[in-house]
């Protein structure tokens, strides 16, 4: 029995962490199916993974061009292609994907050049088509309700912020005897042609500035940075300060070097009537302070947080939902909006709350701006 | 395209907490597709979850006994049911299903009475099916570190050992307005006619049992309890001292009227060579400390926990992996055990790493000792 | 010039760590001075302690019975004594000083007899002497707290405690090469010649006693008990069940064999309207969790505290003070009380609230009552 | 009897919270004796507090010149002064007892004058005088144990650092009723006139920067900052980048806005073989994470510790010290260096262990640099 949307995805093979991820956290919506894909370059591969997941050999794509061209032709056609593939190939397939007519969900960072994302956006506006990015960490509850609690004044006026998204997977290259050449696995991070400008910044800081930008509304007016390369091509560790258009300032410092840190997502805002914490090792808690109270822990899945933030929560609180829930909550979002489309319907604006085109842009212009202070001694760049 | 297994489901409307996760859970696994269910004893229930789910009509049975023999019968039937209807009904269900010669997953408690407990893991083995019993917190990654930890006798002999598992959910009941009544959701719970002779203990202190078994192998040889009504007809809260087999003590904790605990399940085991600790509010860490040195956090998804334990990880460290996975490493590994013995082969001892009826029956000795127990006025009964 | 208050020490030489932490703690106040002493039974020991605190050669003692017996009779006699002596002597020194008319301060465990004990209380009461035994950790600010938000009923009525002190001091007890002798420090700890019928319940397990005790209120109406000797002449480990006066139970477990464990004193009690959390190692916070709310950390030195218990704090909140301001905080209330009864004043309800020897006698009943309960198969023994 | 070390105060009247630490924390060390001061400005201050501590009436100073000018004479004057005064009057006063020949010490910051320090540095040089700057927080023994892990080489090379010092007492000075005025017990924080040219960075941040230097031994060659007074005169947060000599850069964030913060300085320090994380508000542990290894939680007190680190501890570990002892490290020490002065022995290096007019000299720097850097636009400043 056919589901109400059909998608595709580009990359993804079985062995392909991210985009297994995405299939299953896409996989917790049950108005959804995968019908075809174009799974790996490598025909073997390819194959495999269609056959793992049921699609149709006809379906099954040597080349994401002759997706989007098949798909678009066929009346049961895919309503949205999830793209998954190495960030060097993001801005082509997304392209090929928005001039089909089709609804695109990029996994981020959306494309290396500035140019290149605003032509994503212009093309997906002009095209009326839905454009996901997966900033996935928005997609937790507990982000949620810090947003909301941010956004409706809880805080009072914001006067300072502080992020940081550190990891310690890279530190293997400083090692002595990496000096000289590059970890396998860490190469296409740290190589340019793959990674573009960035390695650190582009891959984990534009979560940092997507996370402050979701949470509180900010805008970054200009910022300046140092950035590390410790002798490699691109960056591995940066630290930066950006200046809001409300003339205050954030500190935020993203590295792939810092020893015993997994994804070290933490997102601070402090208000003149109170603060909040978030760390996405712990995604399910909250810490509040009101100004002059205790700090307290809040919990997904309780009653005193709002219905309306906590409706992305599935299970009940103390039970982790954990990373897939996160991505699920964006794909659901973004399958709302399609449905609410496809009948020529107005979405809701709580279907609307995922990171889409626009903010997959605002990352990239991030990235530039940071790799552009470094390079001029740290003076302020404006955004 | 036909999956290798198949199952179906009874229990689990759109609308049932728990079914759903089961069914989430199981869908993380590409070898298994859901194809009949009988999900609820209204009709229009069960038609709207077959509808969602994409079940055929023929295959969506108003009654678990049509279903367990029309599934029997079918070429295609099913490999296995996965049981999630109210506890007072698992009995009956599971031994239907079993009769028809078809593999059984049920949720915990397995059944009320002993011997109910005992015919199921008698029928079971008689016909060799599988039967897995779904104690979820074992499926967690970092439980099965702490295992192969315990087991390998990394913290030697165990000397003492602390467990607890605590809620505030029914604090409710003991507000002075609800002293003379029931809070409609809960009512079940503590209705003997719907949970048996136990409420907390059989809901959540079973839990604390089996992991505790789970993680060190120690069988109880005889415990003492004191149990709190606090004027309702069934426990809310309940102290236990066991003593295991090698005279070694544990002090057991369970409760659902302790204010600001979720699901605070937590394990504590304390050897001559060290020691472990585990929550679940925090599933992909463990605290270990060997003798004499420091508290050490590990983590699920790095390079120091060991192959064999960390087989169950799926995100790197740092991504919390949440409680839908804790449920699916457990159906996968059912599942690999029915392939195998669909193919005549011996499943591998990895795939058994799963609870099954034996450990449920176990968890039903278990209620009826603390109740007893608590009965006599605090005396040891015998396991 | 002469201080209002001045004190002798028995015990507390100079490489004696517990008679030095007294001594530090009582020197934060500044009404007090110490002037005589006999801190050793070794002439060496005593005659260098006592210089290096400038006491007189003649207030220097080789005998506490000279000592009581010399400043009773001095017209500049000390106020009180502070004993720090091994425990099995305890009992004959602060008879002497109270037969002499003298104030006392003892560490605990008070003795270990309840019936000497209970002539302590008698001798105490009937001249009128200030008696004060140093369960330390009720001297902790936020343990004040913890005590007056449950006293004045924020909790609601109390429904379930739990409480433990866990160490890991003796685990070396339990290594292979230990089996057959001791570690030597420790010797005297599992020794019945110095310590009583009890190790580990004496010295620790009293402390948890005695917490819950001053935070609730709740008189133990029974108890039962496991021990644990493995091997040893007297307990390492103990699990506890209560039943306090209004029939709630509580959980307790006090142990020196669990790997990692330091001074791990935890208190936690649950009401009808709330619950706290206390632990000894953080002992500037407390978790307090109102129905239904968010889990709250409250700090010491903060606005939100009242007045009253916050009293004891002395350092501005987030300035850790320690465990020598515990025990001066106890040592403070005795000299207020004894400064009023040299006034011929009634002592201020603020000034009492320190441990007294009415306290000390409750511990030694308790210890005798858990040891009894294991002889008698974890019979309940009424308190 | 005469102690061996004589000292008097210059402030630290008996309402004066950081006066009486200083006295408390001195009086841990029973080498040392107070004899005179210069407690209060007032009269009836100075008097009431002289008698508290027991000082001679002809040794109660109304004047800190007429002090230093009567101790330097006497053949039983003071070793050393302990000055606690307002920032503002600090430099006056320690050149009045360096130029009388009287050891100092003198709270934190120095002074405001770059010219003023380096005056102070090249007098107490010439003069050959101890002068210690109570920088407190390195007092605390697990800071010792991290500065000895990162000087012998167990982080390897240093590759990141991220500090911060951050408060909350001041938000009240945000709010709208206060916008206008200033709060007054903060009057003199944010006023030049009393606190120079800088609130919170010369306050906390130079906290920050002390620690870090006395951590990693790195120097500081240039750094850049932004600096928000939110319409006060003074700086009340700070975003801060510095570089190192050694080509690596540092973040620090100081505030005293962030709702929920009381003394929240926190180190961290990331090198290419692990890295350390120390917090203040838990000073009795460290965390510790070898590359590639599990976070560990390391206690003072403990067998795992190096004995000379781990010399400073004092109480066993799980027994929290307290902030009173770190001061009591630092005063120690300095007075351990007199001792040896005293007798024309060089100091053990273990006695120069304390923060000294050198330190006190590279705050006040960093301090001029930060405010610098802000009102040049962030632009790099020299150190």
């Amino acid at each position: 029995m056919a589901k109400e949307i059909k998608y595709g995805m580009v990359g993804g093979s079985l062995e392909a962490f991210i985009g297994e991820v995405h299939r299953k956290a896409i996989g917790f919506d049950t108005r959804v199916e995968l019908v075809c894909g174009c799974f790996s370059s490598r025909e073997e591969k390819n194959r495999l993974t269609a056959e793992a997941y049921g699609i149709a050999p006809e379906r099954t794509y040597a080349d994401y061009k002759a997706m989007a061209a098949a798909e678009a032709a066929r009346p049961d056609g895919i309503d949205f292609v999830s793209v998954t593939t190495p960030n060097n190939t993001h801005y082509d397939i997304c392209k090929a994907f928005l001039e089909a007519g089709i609804h695109v969900v990029c996994d981020k960072p959306l494309c290396f050049e500035v140019s290149e994302a605003e032509e994503l956006v212009k093309l997906a506006e002009e095209k009326d088509l839905v454009f996901g990015v997966t900033y996935t960490y928005t997609g937790y509850t507990m982000v949620k309700v810090a947003r909301e609690m941010i956004l409706s004044g809880k805080l009072g006026e914001i006067v300072a912020v502080n992020a940081e998204y550190v990891q310690d997977w890279l530190l293997d290259e400083l090692s002595a005897e990496n000096r000289g050449k590059q970890k396998n696995d860490a190469v296409w991070r740290t190589d340019p042609a793959k990674s573009g400008i960035s390695n650190s910044v582009g891959d984990i800081g534009t979560h940092m500035e997507n996370m402050i930008s979701y949470l509180t509304g900010l805008k970054i007016k200009r910022l300046l940075s140092t950035v590390n390369t410790y002798g490699r091509a691109l960056d591995l560790n940066s630290n930066i300060i950006v200046e809001y258009e409300n003339g205050v300032n954030g500190g935020y410092w993203c590295s792939q070097v810092a020893a015993g840190k997994l994804n070290g997502l933490i997102a601070r805002v402090y208000g003149t009537e109170g603060a909040i914490e978030w760390e996405q090792h712990y995604p399910d808690y909250l810490k509040y302070t009101p100004k002059g109270g205790a700090v307290q822990i809040l919990s997904r899945g309780t009653g005193y947080i709002t219905e309306a933030a906590g409706a992305a929560s599935r299970l009940p609180g103390g039970h982790p939902e954990g990373m897939y829930v996160a991505f699920a909550n964006i794909y659901r979002n973004v399958v709302s909006t399609i449905i609410k489309k496809k009948a020529g319907l107005a979405p809701d604006p709580a279907d609307l709350d995922f990171p889409s085109v626009r903010e997959g842009l605002e990352g990239v212009k991030f990235v530039h701006a940071v790799i552009s202070s470094a390079k001029a001694d740290s003076s302020w760049i404006d955004m």
